[in-house]
């Protein structure tokens, strides 16, 4: 391997790959300088997220370089649909042990293609040595006022999600995220966890009409639990409610399923709240489902709601550090 | 370890320790949201530049949390230094196998204090699992038409660089990246590699003045590739006019010192080019010594200007994957 990482750069992410100009954004330099600069257009703040992707943590070290780049775009990009912004333009920072020719053209195609689909510009980026790893940041703009923030849900606020939930979790605990086995269930669930869509025209519709907001990556119950820790107030479940797909049914049986939807994250559904006296505002979209699950209440604490009887739930879900396996 | 990753991001990573208040950037939301949103003042562009830093590639295992941290942003605003921009913000993503409070207490605590000195508001970040990894970006401002790029140096224009090169490559050379032995040659080296000073005032300073501009993170003569590269242009160098510590001269002898400082990077000082009537506008900076080194001409390709006769010069200098130890 005698090629350096300019000729890498310049190989796998020219620009012609990967420069769409969206729209009122202008890129005034990309890729191929000590930075990136990039206009911003007027009456509109910047909205900033980043996530890192490692392996044998965020992904299985066996999973195809195409799925990881998908994810990696798609859980990112899920933050700014929480946020209600438009997305503009990405940075890429990747290491890899080492530069496999087959690897990076397998997942800059894959990554451009991700990117083509949401009309975003990579900007910017570094190539190094070191585990396999890799850190996105996107760039999305919104009008002032207009994001959804997780601090503003109201005791009477209902609770809606997007889509289904669980079945990323589910092709995890079922062991379905190597390759590919033929099976539509199994096929359907892998491809929930490698190839979530970010709920980008969802939230932008959002924006002014819910109350609060965030993408569903830890957890229904420890994502809802971020709403609850900023809005100062409590929610109430029904966890009948919780919308499941026939795959996951079929897979887990119901009860594990439900739990799994609860519990389990990696779907990038959003979960938000809103006004009963908006609720007939909702937006309908194609191929966006939404599900109406709970309300949110004074009483501090996630409360399930069975046969008009109110229990506590455990906020629990998936916790860096509080995860670890214990030593022995 | 039960604490989990929102816990430790509040402990050590709250907005009360990072949050400065950069004038002219509001900053709209930031840490313990899905994203951050950030004002972009009327009038400027957005500057962004990304790095990643691994443990065992970047830096040794055993560095300590603070030099790491110190090191980490400031190969970061170098990128805006050499982009004649002002730093405004930035976000953290940090992979630890493990949250050890001591040692995120150290990093965090060196991080807030480097951010302080340049005003700078941390405004998000993720922090998972995974082998010890960092990845910051930085957002800065720049006026339009002011930035310093690597594509504008013509035939006739002055190089020059600021401080001493090779002080850093010459720190890890000797081995001197564990820590302090008290020796105080050893110990300037050492502080080279792990606290190299962002050359921010100096790159606004030259904004609009010089014709290109770059840091020397990968060395001199590769970094001034760069320039010729994007400029399509070559360079004569005097080596002799290469600026050198004398700490660098102890260490390693003159001959050894001076190919060091023309092949070894991560001083991260600037090197740029300036059209010789210009030169007498070049700005007076305290601590900020700028030394003339060679010119840009019409042939192409490096060349070494000795006893008034010219050598072609190979330009070297560190390149992940180019540089990784051959297979036996």
């Amino acid at each position: 391997m005698s090629e350096g990482e300019f000729a890498l750069l310049r190989r796998y992410f020219q620009p012609r790959r990967f420069q769409h100009g969206k729209q009122g954004v202008e890129l005034v330099q990309g890729i191929g300088d000590d930075a990136a600069i990039l206009g911003c257009p007027p009456g509109r703040q910047w909205v900033l997220s980043v996530d890192t992707l490692c392996s044998g943590v965020h992904f299985p070290a066996e999973a195809p370089a195409a799925d990881i780049a998908h994810r990696a775009l798609a859980v990112n990009l899920s933050d700014l649909a929480a946020m209600g912004a438009e997305a503009a333009g990405f940075t890429l920072a990747l290491s890899l042990p080492e530069a496999q020719p087959a690897w990076l053209e397998e997942f800059s195609s894959a990554l451009a293609q991700s990117a083509r689909r949401h009309h975003l510009d990579l900007v910017g980026g570094d190539l190094g040595q070191g585990p396999l790893s890799l850190t996105l940041q996107v760039h999305g703009l919104v009008e002032p006022g207009r994001a959804l923030l997780r601090s503003g849900a109201q005791p009477g606020d209902l609770i809606y999600v997007s889509g289904t939930l669980g079945d990323a979790a589910g092709a995890l605990a079922l062991n379905y995220l190597g390759q590919s086995n033929g099976e539509a269930d199994h096929d359907y669930l892998r491809s929930r966890f490698y190839r979530p869509v970010p709920r980008l025209e969802l939230g932008r519709a959002l924006g002014g009409l819910a109350s609060a907001a965030i993408d569903i990556s830890d957890g229904l119950l420890a994502d809802l639990g971020q709403i609850l820790h900023c809005s100062e107030a409590g929610a109430e479940l029904e966890p009948e409610a919780i919308p499941l797909s026939s795959s996951l049914r079929r897979c887990l049986g119901d009860s594990r399923a439900r739990q799994t939807a609860m519990e389990g994250g990696d779907d990038y559904e959003l979960c938000f709240t809103i006004h009963p006296q908006r609720e007939h505002q909702l937006p309908v979209l194609a191929n966006t489902p939404l599900q109406r699950i709970g309300r949110i209440i004074d009483t501090p604490g996630l409360h399930a709601l069975e046969e008009n009887r109110r229990r506590p739930l455990r906020p629990r879900g998936w916790q860096h550090f509080a995860n670890q396996p214990k030593a022995p």
